[in-house]
C-alpha cells in the first residue's frame, strides 16, 4: 500500500512547489487534463534547481568552463490517483531520486493539502548543446543534485 | 537493443495516426516538447476506437444500456529516443497491449518515416460518470478492444 | 506614441499578477508563443476577482440567488511589441476597461521590469449555466467589477 | 448581421485548413479553451504557405539569397460567436487580408459545416533573423501572399 506521508526520505532535499491550477489546464471532465503535470513538474523542477544555487536558464544558453549543456526528457512514468480540479492549490514535492554519470531522475509527489494526487518520476540526459549528444554531467549538477546532501 | 520493427505483433489490429508537429508543439530546444506527445496519443487513441466503430464523444455524453461512462488516464510510461521537430509528419502506431476487467492500456510507437523516436504505454480505467467511480468494462468496449481480434 | 507609464488611470482598482515563464512556454523561435499570454491573462483574471472577493470557480459551479452563471470570452485584441523569454518575470497589469449591460471587458498590460512588452483588451459575455445563454452582469458583478471604484 | 458566406471576395485565394477538435482542447466549460484557436491558425497559417509553394520551417532555419527571416505574431483579434466542442471537424478559411512592406496579415474564419464559429485577423511582422529586427518583406513573400492573385 503506497504510504500517505511525504514522497521523499526525511533526509533527502526537496522542494514543496506551489501551483495554482488554471482554468486552460481542465478538459471537458472537469478535471485537470493529464498532460499539465509535466508543466508542474517541469516549472518545479526549474525551481529546485534555482533552490540549490542553479539558474537553468544560464545553463542553457551561456557557456561554461565545462560547455553549455542541457536536460532534456528521456523518460516519464506517472500514476495518477485522484484529479485535481480548477483553482485548486497544489504543491509539488520535488526531490532527486537518481544521480548516474549521464542521466538525473527527479520524483515527485503532487500533493492537494494532505492528499496524494499523484507521483512521477521524471529522467533527463545530459547533453552538449547545440549538438544533443550524450555527456557525462558536469561536476556542478553532482554536486548540485546529490540528492543525499541536505541544505 | 530496441528493435526498428513495428511495436505491435503482426496480428495485433492497430492504427498509424498521422499528426503534423505544429509550431506551438515546440519549444525553446527547437524540438517537440515532451508533454506534447500526450496529445498525439490522445488523438490517436480516438481514432483508434473510432476505426472500430466506437465514437468516443458519445460514449461520454451519451446514456448507453450499460450506463455512460469515462476512460480517464490513469498511468503514463514514456521514453523519448529522438527528438520530433516543427514541421515533421509523424505516425503514431496505436494498439491495445492490455484489457482487464476495469483497465485498458493502450501501447505507441511515434515514428517519422522509419525513425523510431519514441514509445509509451497509457492505462486507463473505466469509471462511472459523472460519479467518477471505477467501473467493470462494459462488455462493448471489450469486444471493440479485443487486441487478439485482427479486423 | 504609446505611453510607457502604467496601463490604467491612476484611479482604476487594478492589480500586478506575477508570471513565472515556464519551458513549456516558449516555441523554437526561443520566445514565449503568442497564444500563452492568454493563459497569463486569464489566471490575472481569475486573481483580479479574488482579490474583490469573488471566487470564479464558485460563480461557475454553485448556484445563486440570481443564478449560475459563467463569463466565456467571445473577443481578444492583442498587441504584441517585445518578446517574453524562459524564466522571465512578468507582472500582468488587470484591470476592468469596461462593464456593460451584459459584457465585462479586462484590459491587459504585461510588464518586465519597466518595459511593456504588449497589451490585450478580453471582452467576456455573461451566459446562464449550462445553457449558455446571454444574461444581464449579476448585481454583484457588477458592484465588483466597477472600474471607478478604487479598493 | 454578420454574413454567413465565405469569408473572402470569391476572387481571393484561400485554403479550409481541417481540423479535429481534441480532448486536450477542451477545457471544463466543455467547449475549446479560447487560446486553441490560435493553434488552429498557426496551423493553416502554414499550410496555406505550402500551398503556395513556400515551407516555413526552410523559411526560418534556411539562409536564402535575401536572408533568413521570420514572421512573428504581432497582433490578434479574435471574435467568437459559437463554441466549438470536443470532435468536432473545423475548417479553418484561411486568406491574406493584407500585405504591406513588412507586415502580412492573414484573416480567417472558422466553420463547422456551414456554421460560422469565429473570425480573426492576425498580422505578422517580418524580421532578420537570429536578430528580430524588423526587415522588408521578401520579394518571395511578396509574390506568395497577393492576395489579389488566386492559383
Amino acid at each position: 500500500m503506497k504510504k500517505a506521508g511525504p514522497g521523499a526520505g526525511a533526509d533527502v532535499y526537496r522542494i514543496f512547489h506551489p501551483v495554482r491550477v488554471g482554468y486552460v489546464d481542465t478538459d471537458q471532465a472537469q478535471v485537470v487534463h493529464h498532460s499539465k503535470y509535466l508543466h508542474y513538474m517541469e516549472a518545479a523542477r526549474v525551481e529546485y534547481l534555482r533552490s540549490r544555487g542553479m539558474v537553468y536558464k544560464a545553463v542553457e544558453l551561456d557557456s561554461h568552463e565545462e560547455g553549455g549543456f542541457g536536460l532534456p526528457v528521456v523518460e516519464v512514468t506517472m500514476k495518477y490517483r485522484l484529479p485535481a480540479r480548477f483553482d485548486d492549490e497544489l504543491r509539488i514535492e520535488t526531490w532527486v531520486g537518481k544521480l548516474a554519470r549521464a542521466t538525473l531522475r527527479f520524483d515527485y509527489v503532487v500533493w492537494r493539502g494532505d492528499e496524494r494526487l499523484g507521483h512521477a518520476k521524471i529522467t533527463l540526459a545530459c547533453v552538449r548543446l547545440p549538438s544533443g549528444r550524450p555527456r557525462r554531467m558536469p561536476a556542478m549538477m553532482a554536486e548540485i543534485c546529490d540528492p543525499a546532501e541536505t541544505v
